[in-house]
């Protein structure tokens, strides 16, 4: 079955199972396995660090058939009532053939938010707003975002793991200043590297800043390895908005290609 | 000195200052004496409830001319370094001769925010969005609202305050789905009576849950005392989002004919 979640991560240890931790995925697989009566292992399209929040995120989990024609289509509300307020499933659905949340998925979707207001962040958005002390350039943070557009070894930006690559396609990275005055760092790939969104997103706050030139981020395409000058965002400000998958007849295919990219890469 | 400000309710019993409670009043004030090293008497435009929150709150303050003068400009940013991350001061500024927060306001919006999703409230906006458990009837609800536009006795929908009018004049009244399927009921008034904004939406509930008829809130204006079928909506839904002044000349005259209402009606 596949499911679609949203969740503040101010009180998770982010999404993996941690021992001694209140992680999304500990909470939501306790969840379901009270209901569903038998253990069940998540996979997730995207494995969100301490403090991260979704709005859109989807996981994958085998269920018996018999048991999903029980209790399939009552699921949304009984999970609505056994889960805690800060995480939520909007949908429960039957996967189709093929589908794997992670290694289906054609792109992902980050908004960052951050204010640059002398007042700081707006109370009722203060758990997913970043209160930036200095004023921010957003012309030269979206000039600079744009040079990073395309495939590329972000390394510099990677928290690097043994054995995966960090070559990544970066679809979309948009800066813009909303008319109430708080900036919006929007950013898809197809898949982002551990930490990646928060270091992109905190060498553009170097830029907004003024205390590196526009080029500065792209400059770092060509280092092999993590860039210590970038500052890694707080996580706070981030939001994973959404996950997008292939046309079902795909989504097999589409696996097993991004499956060899990230392991022989 | 005139202050706009915003907060999250939920940590709060309240505007007004009560003993051994968490105010905005108290907190506010408790700032505003830190920094200025003198009592500070705060006049508010709308003495939000516990739970309720602002967007677009209104004070204002006498304070010392050679005070304002040494640490005015300063202090939006002396107040985001003092006040707990739940209460933000926007701006502060020299309120115009005659200029009375409460009295010289010529109109007030509060946004109520309700979702009928099966899976409850976004988790990121779930400290300011009611989660209902039936599906509602939007259309119902918006045709019952605009049978209340206009100026009539309030008093079924109000706590009384012994010598004060509960007539008062609605301005706008509408309720919408937003294409996320949330709720959003949005009213103006002249000004608002005690838990009016909370009984007005609870009935509105009713009729969106098909349990009373769309006339239903509109037939009890013609009460003089409150109508105990009403149940008042929870706070946490609620925002003060904007009050609205006249042009500077007219603060003095509307403060006095405001007043005059208020007590004598």
């Amino acid at each position: 079955m596949r499911l679609d979640l949203a969740y503040d991560g101010t009180e998770f240890a982010g999404w993996a199972v941690q021992p001694g931790q209140r992680t999304v995925q500990g909470v939501l697989s306790g969840a379901l396995e009270l209901l569903l009566r038998v253990p069940v292992a998540l996979t997730v399209a995207g494995r969100t660090d301490a403090g991260v929040h979704a709005a859109g995120q989807v996981v994958h989990a085998d269920v018996p058939a018999a048991m999903w024609a029980a209790i399939g289509g009552s699921l949304v509300r009984r999970l609505a009532g056994v889960l805690p307020p800060d995480v939520r499933v909007s949908a429960v659905s039957v996967a189709p053939p093929g589908f794997d949340a992670r290694f289906s998925a054609l792109r992902r979707r980050y908004v960052y938010r951050v204010t640059d207001a002398r007042w700081g962040a707006n109370p009722l958005r203060r758990q997913d707003t970043l209160a930036w002390p200095r004023a921010l350039d957003v012309p030269a943070m979206a000039a600079a975002a744009e040079l990073l557009l395309g495939e590329h070894d972000f390394a510099a930006f990677c928290r690097r793991r043994a054995g995966a690559t960090t070559i990544r396609a970066l679809l979309a990275f948009t800066v813009v200043r909303d008319p109430g005055g708080m900036v919006r760092v929007d950013v898809q790939a197809d898949a982002f590297c551990h930490s990646m969104v928060r270091s992109l997103v905190g060498a553009l706050l170097a830029v907004g800043d003024g205390r590196r030139p526009v080029e500065w981020p792209a400059s770092l395409l060509s280092r092999t390895a993590r860039a210590d000058e970038v500052t890694v965002a707080p996580p706070h400000g981030l939001t994973l908005m959404w996950v997008q998958y292939p046309p079902d007849a795909e989504l097999a295919a589409r696996a097993d290609v991004t499956r060899n990219i990230r392991t022989l890469g």
